[in-house]
C-alpha cells in the first residue's frame, strides 16, 4: 500500500455539510469532542480512510479483532445543517511533515467533493490554568469575531499543530471558509471536561439539536 | 536500487498454501519459530526479497562472505498443506512508516499470486511474567475463537507493531483470513523457549508433521 | 497538497533583478536582514510559496486568522537595480535533506524565469564574540575578493547550512553568480544588530538607496 | 535539485576498470587510503557526482569560494590495471536508508557504463586495540581466500555500514565481483596510519606502482 485509501461503505446524501473535525491530539480534546458530537447526532460511519501515513501496527480490540490505524468519517443529515464528522485513531507521525500535508489535501478533496464549503477543526490548547474556555482561530477576521460573540476567546499570536491547524490552512488556500476550536487544556491526560467545553459550545453555536 | 526486488530462485508449485510469517521483533519469538519450521518441514528456499527499506549495511558470515540483509521466501509441499514461510535478516527502519506499509503490500501482492488465501503471522508479546502462553489475535471473532479453543488466549485491547501487525491488518482489507500468534516473552534476548511455544501450537493446530 | 505551489499576486515587471534571499536562522540574521531591505526599498509582495516541506502546523495572527507558513517574494524595481527579495516564515526541517534541495531548486527555477542572474544570500555565522563584522563567500574568487575590497571578511574553511548555502551552491552549478553575506551572531536569540550590519553593508555594497 | 547529477568533466577511456571506492566513515580511513591513491596514480577527476541525498550545506574552502558536497570520480589509466576511484565529502545522513540505496545503485549504473566487473570498497574497522592489520570481506569465499593469502585476516560474523558494505552487496546482485578492505583503527579521529595500511596493501595486491 503506497497510498491513502478512501473505503467508502455507502453513499451519504448530503447538502452543503460542514465537515467538523476531531483527531487524538493535546488531551485528546477535539477526539473527545468529535465521539460526543457522533453519538449525540446519530451520525453514520460512511467512509474509512486507510493510508501509508498513519502509523505501522494494527490495533486489537476486546474481541482480538485486528485492523490497520484509520480516520473514519460519519454523516450526519437529521439537523437543519448537514454535517461530515472526521476522527481517528492517531495522527501521522510528527516526523512525516509532507504527509501530513499530503494527507490534509486528499481529506479537503474528500470533502469538496460533497459541496462542503465550511469546515470546523477541534483540539486542545495547552494551558497551565485551563478553565474551561473556548479559544477560536479562523480563515478572517469577520468569522473570528462571529465567535468571539458566542462567547470563544481569540486565539491570537500561536501556532496550531497538525491536522487541526494545517486543514484549516490549507482550506483557507482553496477559499474555503472555517474556523479551529481549542479547549484549554493541561493536555497531558484525555481531557474529557475539556472535550466537553467544546462539544458545548460547538452544538450551541451551530444550532445542533442534542438527544 | 530504488524499489523492491523478488528474486525468484525457482518457481514453486503449491495448492492455496498457508502464508507464515516470522521476522525479527520482541524476543525474536517470530523468527526462531519460522526457522524451526523451516527445518522441520524441511521447506526450500524459492524467493528472496531485497528492498531499499532494510537497513543499509551488508551481513558478513563467518567465511567473510557478505550480502545485503533479505528476507526469504520457503516452500513447503510435502503436508497436508502447503506452507510459504518468510524469515529474514530485519525489519524496515523504526522511522520508515510508509516502509513498512509499501513492503507488507509487496509481500501480499506476491503471496496472492500463489493463491494464498489464508496468513499466519508470528511474533512476541513482551510481559514481564511470562509463561510460555501462546496469545492470539485475528481478522474475525469465528478465527479468534477457533483458536482459543485450540489453547491460545486472546490478545485483546492492545497492538500488534511492525510486518506481524500489520501483514494481518492489510490481509484483511484484501479480504484474506488470518491470525497472528504471539509467544509470551520478556522480549529482550532471543527467546528460544517462547519460540518453541508457538512452533508448537503453530504445528498442532495446522497439523503439521513434524521430523 | 504534494507539491509547493507558487502563488503569483502580480506580475511583476523586473529587468535582470539581482535576488536576495534573508529566511530565519542564526540569530534570524537573514530574516532581519531582508526585512529591513524590503521595508527600505517599499518592495511589494508578489508571490507566496506554500509546500508540504515547510513545517505542518498554521501561524495564528494577533486577529486570531490563520495562515500555512510560507516563503513571501517581494519585488522592487525603484532602484537602479532590480531587486527579488524572499523571506519567510520558517526553513524545512532539519530532517528533511531532499526537502531542502527540491525547496532550492524549485526557488532558482522560479528567479531564473525572471531573469535573474546573481544571487545573494544573507544569514547569520555564529561566533563566541562576534563584534558587527560581516563575512563573504562566493562561487567565484573574484567576486569573494571584490566584497573583501567594500569591507567584509573572507569567511574561509567551514560550512554554510540550510537554504543560505544550499542556494548559492546550487546557484553555482547553473552558472549563476552570487555571493553569501554573514553577519557574525552568538545566534541564540534573534539578533537586530547584526542583522542592521549586514543590511548596512548590503545597501550600500549594492548602492541601494535606503529611505 | 531532485535527483543525483552526474556532471562529466571529460570522458575517460578506460579498460575494464577496478572501481575503487573511499568515503568518509569509521576513522576517515577508506576517504584517506582513496586519496593516498589518487595522489599516487596521479589520477584525474573526470566526473562529479551531486545528489539530493548528499547533506543540505555548502562547504566553503580557504578563499571563500563555496560549492556543494559532492563525490568524486578520478581516473588513472597508467598503471597495467585501469582504475576509477570514487571519494567525496560527506555521505548521506543515516537516516536516509532508501537514500544510501538509490545512491549506490546510480554508482553501480555509473561504472558499469564503463565497463567496470570488479569493485574494491574501503573503509574502517572500529576495533579497541587496532594494530595496522587489514580486514577483507568478499563476494566469493574464493576471493576473501585470495586475499587472506596476501596478508588480509577474515572480516567474518559481522555488519560492514554504509556505502563501504552497500556497494559491495548490492555488486554482487548484479553478479560483480569485489572485496572490502576494512583497515582496523580506533575510529574517532582521522587515522591516518589506518588509512595508509590500507593504501599500502590495497597497491601491493593489485600492484599498483606508486610514485
Amino acid at each position: 500500500m503506497d497510498k491513502s485509501y478512501f473505503r467508502e461503505l455507502f453513499r451519504s446524501e448530503l447538502v452543503n455539510p460542514v465537515f467538523i473535525e476531531g483527531l487524538p491530539g493535546f488531551g485528546n480534546v477535539g477526539k473527545i469532542a468529535a465521539r460526543l458530537l457522533v453519538k449525540s447526532t446519530q451520525a453514520k460511519l460512511f467512509t474509512e480512510l486507510y493510508s501509508p501515513f498513519l502509523p505501522d501496527y494494527v490495533m486489537v480490540n476486546r474481541e482480538g479483532i485486528c485492523r490497520p490505524p484509520r480516520y473514519e468519517f460519519y454523516a450526519s443529515s437529521k439537523e437543519k445543517i448537514s454535517l461530515i464528522i472526521l476522527t481517528g485513531d492517531a495522527q501521522p507521525s510528527v516526523d512525516g511533515i509532507t504527509a501530513h500535508y499530503e494527507l490534509c489535501g486528499e481529506i479537503l478533496d474528500f470533502i469538496e467533493r460533497y459541496g462542503c464549503r465550511f469546515i470546523v477543526t477541534l483540539g486542545g490548547l495547552p494551558l497551565p490554568q485551563p478553565a474551561k474556555e473556548v479559544y477560536v482561530a479562523a480563515t478572517s477576521q469577520k468569522l473570528a469575531a462571529d465567535f468571539v460573540e458566542r462567547g470563544a476567546l481569540i486565539y491570537g499570536r500561536g501556532r496550531i499543530m497538525g491536522a487541526t491547524g494545517l486543514l484549516l490552512g490549507l482550506a483557507k488556500k482553496r477559499r474555503l471558509d472555517g474556523i479551529a476550536l481549542l479547549g484549554a487544556t493541561r493536555g497531558i491526560r484525555s481531557d474529557h471536561e475539556a472535550g466537553l467545553s467544546v462539544f458545548n459550545f460547538l452544538t450551541k453555536a451551530f444550532e445542533i439539536k442534542v438527544e
